[in-house]
């Protein structure tokens, strides 16, 4: 179980509380307009895991450093030297066969999968506040977010085909589950196009893009939606996402079932009585940690 | 099995048929802007199991009475004073422990949702007609619909967080699965912000809004809407409900055989041949009573 | 396994090859507004596998031919006179009871639908290029394509309640995967009504329409897309098509999971060195066969 | 939610309390080895709802009266008189169409299954004591139950076939997931041969059969193991239960996921500091009322 | 849909009919002991779809010509010379990378797969009965059929890791849902031992085994099996076979409503009527073609 | 990814290769029978995971220390003192609500399951070496290893209920899935009876009994299983684990899909050609690491 105690010192994520349990992460490596390297997605698991249960978090901002970009995705320049897609690094070793070589590779795509899907499991709402490029790896890391906001210049795009890669760190599995159209998924994900903000909320990609342009007014959004949530009962929040995610994939009798069951527990916070008392007397309500 | 008598008595809900065929059930409790109290919700399978198998019904409007709202969802006061949320209200029992006041939440939470439920059961089509206010339950019940069609004016919340609550009786378990902006859904979940018809009518989640405005524009819709529907084969019309409702949480390939085997037996109603004949002969078909 | 040699003959489809690696499929019975009789759903799985594992074929337009229709759905004229549903053509022969008579009923609607999953289960993207009428099996037929997009004048319609059948070929099954407002999917398949190309795509049915009008626009909208496609890896892209139709109905731990297997072997490729290379070398990219 | 007064007047069922919280069920019509008439079935849902919840039960024997049989199944006789699968009671109404009968019958069975299914939805443990006959609809009823056991001469039989059905009370859905050895369950079912106690002890059917053979025995052992089981937590006996049957059917992940938010309530009774004492100091635990 | 016309000729399986309604399928190999080379898994998928619809045929037996083995698996001699898995016979051609050598494998193991799983999906009961060596693609083959007895000397193994694969064919999918000993099914496959009649009775992957020995005596007891199962309703059996099939895999609920529907229609049949009938008249009953 | 160096250090559990690619891990702490404390299971994960992907593993036996037994399972001793459920550590701290003491509860258990989880998740196959006490906690881990076999002695015992709890670390999600009776599952289950070896093994939990008794026979037998499952290509080992774990819990053409897939990359080793090579010239076949 995670302790409560310090955040994990990261080289490059920026965290930050600009309000009172609100968390900012920022991806911290601008000059490369916030390219992954391999040891920054190794960075995510504590963090997020740290997030997910510290008492002073209740909700998070997931936001890019600098003007240029949320990310750009994969830092292919990187890959290409040091990982497991570059040159052999030791010629003197034999060649693998096919299957050895497979080993090696789902091995690496699952731990890679596993880094990135840690955002998806913190206890706490995340919202993505995204500006200029989000490219690749940028969309994988947005679906795992709860909420979608963009700058009005932002531009995506499902861009592995153009590699020779089928996307495989979440898109894939993930954008079907959140966008409503089929055919546009399967257009941006084979066409590899990028697109607008615009075109990102029509689809339901995106739930609001900024009216001016530039990344302070993105940010600032979250910031505002954030202090909404964290306002409500910690309780009601946590268990709102934790059923939505558990009902998404499941049918409609797991998911009511799964209500009632974790609800049998829930409800027996003071949060209820804490939240009808402050609108009776309308005053802020004030919850307990959790 | 359902008899197909008379209709049981409702206090809480008219029904009429201002159609043949066509069952108009109104949530009937103006003066508190049709909230719910608990013995409303244990009107409704009654109602709709009778709904659901009597051959003089081939769809169902449900909308609430009076100028204000289709319904505020439930009667907090009366929650608070009678309910399983309230105070304790026999003093002299000792204080169960945790795990006994969660199988008691549970057991009420499934009988709530059960009941709930068997609006989505129902093997007739069912369009809510909205207006006014359509908070908390309002959404759970309206997401049990086949259809929601709204007013211009009318006001959505997934209310629960505000009152220190994850919404338990199914909007979390179905909204994902009618609406499918992910990013939208969350925003409106953990928020608990109200919505317009006009955002609701963008993300899917009403497919039709008022021009001019009002209840009785909206009432008028969803009976032109059902008169259509009762005019076609009910085998046809029950048939598709019940196998959209099938394949919604399955795959494609359990679709299908569900369909081919239901449809086995569905294609030897004399149904088609009275569609095929009324069009050649250009006259209005007769279908026999299901 | 299919083999690689020359494609089926068709007597209802034709099939060239208007750029490299692209074929195009035409729905071929004009004077009919291209409907469908037995004969011509029997002629889909043979083409389809064959485009399956051809390796000249990376990506597959379907198109109706003549000005009128992509097509007008099942010929009923045809159908009430030799098939399943017409009049018992043996008078001589007892009547089945309707155990017997549903066993036949549903190997045909098996069968039948068998045929037109072979279009879904292509390994190569298909884009549906609709244009005029595209009723009942129409839809059925374009929901089995990755990709839709239309001419304006468009008009659609899931059109089998109005001859007393729930649709049985797929639509079903698959439209409120593809679409996802709940609201709009059980308006138009229990109602029967058609609707435009506009409407098409508000709720994400087709990704794209014209703006001018007419068939030719649209054809070359596709050709224009098509083209995009085969400049790709075919590694990437088939496996992005595999991916994602796996992932669609399961869960994303699965949809994970299987991504990391699948491209355990397909990362293995040269395509991703050949990606790279040429986009360094600012030369067009040349992928081996497959 | 069910009261928890008194239990339903039953006039088929015998229930008795032979031990304190142990509830003993007789199905009695022993003048017809205690076959199944339309009433009988409807007489279940009151009767196991109400166990289900009351403070007072925590076992439940489940046993046939007289010396011949569990039951013999369905009564035949009494079927095609008055069922819906006897002669048409009134020949002055036109034939329905075969959609139309296919509708009549699916509620039925529908309605049928769901009757039977009480038993297996009730939250207490229900061992089937069984002796003598038991047949068709009796094999149904005791795969519902969660132990089985026998007298040493009970001959069992899925029977359906021999009278032109497949079973459709459940058995076929029910029986694959309690035995599992494939080509056992598929010979028993297709050939509705009968089998004693010893071949359904080794196939896992039941897990004890009586040494010397009779009912007494039988009911005697269930009432030892009931005994044992009332004498633990109700909390822990009536979690392992549901947990168990959640698992059954799910993923091991969503399995240990149901299990981990059903036991953060259930964690929190008295009982397990009442288990951990009473066995310190050597007495019989108390455990409050659920 | 299949035609109801004659048997396709079949090189290597003889066909015959050792009684009314009875197919008997030898594996007709038995100077290489039955061993599988390619072209005789293409000739199942004709051979199996005919018989899944011919009204002649209600119940197949399935055994293995000659004196020596049931079948002793994939004939790996002619697999190492000419198939996927051999020598590259085209030297002049340059080596696929891993990603296209992956493409054509797995399309050859689907196809493999696809062959193989005819012999499931035929809607009629398959009794395998094995004697001798039941070896790799053997057991892949006997799991497929619904009921496996076999002779007291028959020796099985699932031997693949033996030549370097895990079983593709279908073992280790089908295995765990026959046999469900999880400790015993994890030894068989990983260690490739072999076992005898005894221990696969005991397991429950066998649920007959001669006590005399040799094989006339288990094609004996197939043909008596056999003879019992095509005395019944062809309505009930063949509805038997399917639910059980459905149900296996699938929860209790969707089994409970697969079933529901499928007898909508199926209880229209004359069957039970005439079963009934000729119970109380004591003749043989006679039921029509199906 | 998983580093390929030294294991980590382990207080509580011994790590040995007492054949080459042969591992043995042993329980260690004989002076307590092996039971629990809570940082014993936390060394499970990092060592498991070190296993899962060192090429010098190829198949791990488990067992206990000291004569007594393979573990009791939980130390309630440690237990009660120091963990979750044990007094108040801090009575200065306010008591949290129900629902905040359900998410300390919950995090607990999901992170304790999580730890015994690490031994099915281990590439490699896990084989339990049984002797003496065998219970609760012990139940659980030994229900994640793929092959359990026992001395005679072996007393087993779900023992959960007597201490008040449902068993929650996994016992109960898989118990149902590796042994195939439902009735003797939810006897051992809701009763906390023991059980000895022979009823183990008659109800397919473990898959061999010691003929003489005592602890060096059962794990001798271990260490045979191993090296005859050590001497197999790693690559069709590890598949064959992997693809049965997979098939477990899903449908037989999920299984099939999989395993075709999978095969595609790994059907691309050496080995196939060098256990048939070995065979012919009669040697002992040499695999690379993997």
């Amino acid at each position: 179980m995670a302790d409560h105690s310090a955040p994990p010192a990261c080289k490059y994520f920026n965290l930050t509380y600009p309000l009172p349990f609100v968390a900012h992460v920022e991806i911290n490596r601008p000059d490369k307009m916030n390219a992954f390297k391999e040891e920054m997605w190794h960075e995510l698991p504590p963090l997020f895991t740290h997030l997910s249960t510290s008492p002073s978090t209740r909700a998070i901002i997931l936001s890019g450093a600098g003007p240029k970009a949320f990310t750009t995705g994969l830092d292919v320049q990187e890959a290409s030297q040091n990982s497991i897609l570059g040159p052999n690094p030791d010629q003197s070793r034999p060649v693998p066969d096919g299957a050895r070589t497979a080993t090696r590779l789902r091995r690496h795509v699952d731990a890679f999968q596993a880094c990135i899907s840690s955002i998806e499991r913190c206890e706490k709402p995340v919202v993505a506040a995204i500006h200029g490029w989000c490219l690749g790896l940028g969309v994988d890391i947005s679906v795992c977010c709860d909420v979608r906001i963009c700058a009005r210049e932002t531009r995506f795009a499902v861009k592995e085909v153009d590699i020779g890669l089928a996307a495989d760190i979440g898109t894939l599995s993930r954008l079907p589950k959140v966008v409503r159209s089929g055919s546009w998924v399967k257009d941006v994900c084979l066409s590899a196009r990028d697109f607008g903000a615009e075109e990102a909320e029509k689809v339901g990609f995106v739930s609001w893009v900024g009216k001016n342009g530039g990344k302070e007014e993105v940010v600032k959004e979250a910031l505002r939606w954030a202090e909404v949530v964290v306002g409500k009962s910690p309780v009601a929040v946590q268990g709102t996402k934790e059923v939505l995610n558990w009902s998404w994939n499941r049918s409609v009798e797991d998911g009511l079932r799964y209500t009632s069951v974790w609800n049998s527990a829930m409800l027996q916070s003071e949060d209820t009585r804490e939240a009808m008392m402050s609108g009776i007397t309308k005053r802020k309500p004030r919850f307990a940690k959790l």
